[in-house]
């Protein structure tokens, strides 16, 4: 059943792709096959991740980013992963009908991802979405996502370039970008540039980055002024993600990237054997009944259930 | 060692429960011994999450809660992995400096949590360095973080209760909070409530709320409003916090908590296994090239990990 999905996905076929994303998202093992058969046709689409605190306007920049793609002649899919945009939420034609300029066109395809369950299962199940686009032939995925915080270093990992997005007047986000989100960024957008305040974040951004001491030959992230609303900037922020991918070894990145997925699909599948093989009906909750009255500790539970998997692990973790 | 510094814990020696929460931290199997040692001490700190956007005040709003807590005789500690937080960043002094209230108070553990890497580590993290304080006997824990997306959802998962906290003016937050984090709040904060715009919000908290028709005997979230700068319904919080406290049945809360954990771990301590002593030096890197290479799908590759760690994997995964 697979092997003819993957053909519907290869064939761009829009329900094929919906619920081929729908199948890797669940993780299931009937869907292994799946990833298998598409992933040797993946490698071609660039990633873009664009993160930053609601109200930044990512939703108006992506649309403007998807008409200047279109134009170009390139096929674009969105992952929304932000619950503020309005791009999320609802199934595959009510994202659509949340996007009506681009509705009606066979060359986007945009995709809300719902919040998922433990073991960075959103960033997981982001990675795989955007394989089964990226074996569709299309071109770029843009990746939308909020916030500042771990989340979105997840998403940079899967990202082939991260777009930190930010808008005059808060103040607290500059705070937060010297704490943490600096590091993740490798272009800036200052999106509301005719805001007052907006020449105020960029020194202050400027003042950050040069902290950062870069070397002579590595990437010093570029602060672009937008209006989404208005479009202006948006070529800027093209010509920027086309310096990047130019100036980049995508190589590294994805290198990560496969990194990262490999040791995400190491952990789900181990968890998933575990639960299935390894343990009786019911025994599960025993073992949590005993976490519970202290009987039993989870480092313990988790070294037990790992023998009992098969793995030969030795006593020393207690014993150090 | 571990032994020495589990006595020490259970002391209260404050450098040596910094030392027990940076070994726990590092999830190296060193430190096993050392959560095993302290398990079954464990169990009666009650764990409060406060989240929110940047700006919302929530670092002065945990000010003042460790103040009320303290003068009500509980001893407080505050894990804090917020970037935006005062409470963030440097060493356990430094930690303590930024927070001059309470810097002299031995009944007051602050402690920064670093944004962590792949696979959930900053919850797991968050959630070992609590086992640690409530292994010290600390009466309150109190996890601040900043956001409205994924990272949040798992920190509810190890918190006994999860307050959201947001202010008059944005509007953006409501949006948020329809579109995901509604379920994860079992307390909003409206702070800043003297701002133009706080019974606004507070309307529209109550209309999405009454979208989620609770049960008769469900936990409908209160809504308070405070102004934390000069401590306008900090208690107003703390009786919220109570009544939900014995409301609640921390059992339910608490197994979720500890099914989380035990998953984490599994995840974990299976990878730390294979990178050890399944892999061969360099073998990593090899199988990240043919990943590269499109000669093999990171999921065959995590298969064929996990059959060489032990697991008796059936080759089903890819037939269906």
């Amino acid at each position: 059943m697979t092997a003819g999905l993957a053909e519907r996905v290869i064939a761009r076929d829009p329900r094929g792709i919906a619920r081929a994303i729908s199948c890797v998202e669940d993780e299931g093992a009937a869907c292994a096959g799946l990833v298998r058969a598409l992933f040797g046709r993946t490698g071609r689409a660039y990633l873009i991740g664009i993160t930053g605190p609601p109200g930044a306007g990512k939703s108006t920049l992506v649309d403007r980013l998807i008409t200047r793609y279109r134009r170009d002649g390139f096929t674009v899919g969105v992952l929304a992963i932000d619950p503020t945009s309005p791009f999320s939420g609802g199934a595959v034609l009510g994202d659509r009908l949340r996007m009506p300029s681009h509705a009606t066109d066979a060359g986007v395809f945009i995709r809300s991802m719902a919040t998922r369950g433990h073991l960075g299962g959103l960033a997981r199940a982001t990675a795989a979405a955007a394989l089964v686009l990226d074996a569709a032939g299309t071109d770029l995925v843009i990746i939308e996502t909020v916030g500042v915080g771990q989340g979105e270093v997840d998403i940079v990992r899967i990202a082939d370039v991260s777009i930190v997005t930010l808008v005059p007047g808060a103040g607290d986000e500059v705070q937060a970008l010297k704490a943490g989100i600096m590091e993740i960024a490798d272009i800036f957008i200052v999106n509301k540039a005719d805001r007052e305040g907006s020449d105020r974040l960029v020194a202050a951004l400027e003042a950050s980055l040069s902290l950062h001491a870069a070397g002579p030959h590595e990437w010093r992230p570029p602060i672009v002024q937008t209006v989404a609303t208005s479009g202006l900037g948006t070529d800027d922020v093209v010509a920027a993600i086309d310096r990047f991918r130019a100036a980049s070894s995508a190589s590294g990145r994805r290198r990560l990237r496969n990194e990262y997925q490999l040791r995400e699909r190491l952990a789900a599948r181990a968890i998933e054997y575990i639960e299935r093989d390894v343990l009786a009906a019911g025994e599960f909750d025993t073992i949590l009944d005993q976490i519970a009255a202290r009987e039993l500790d989870p480092y313990s539970a988790a070294d037990e259930l790992l023998r009992r998997a098969g793995l030969k692990l030795g006593g020393d973790s207690g014993a150090t």
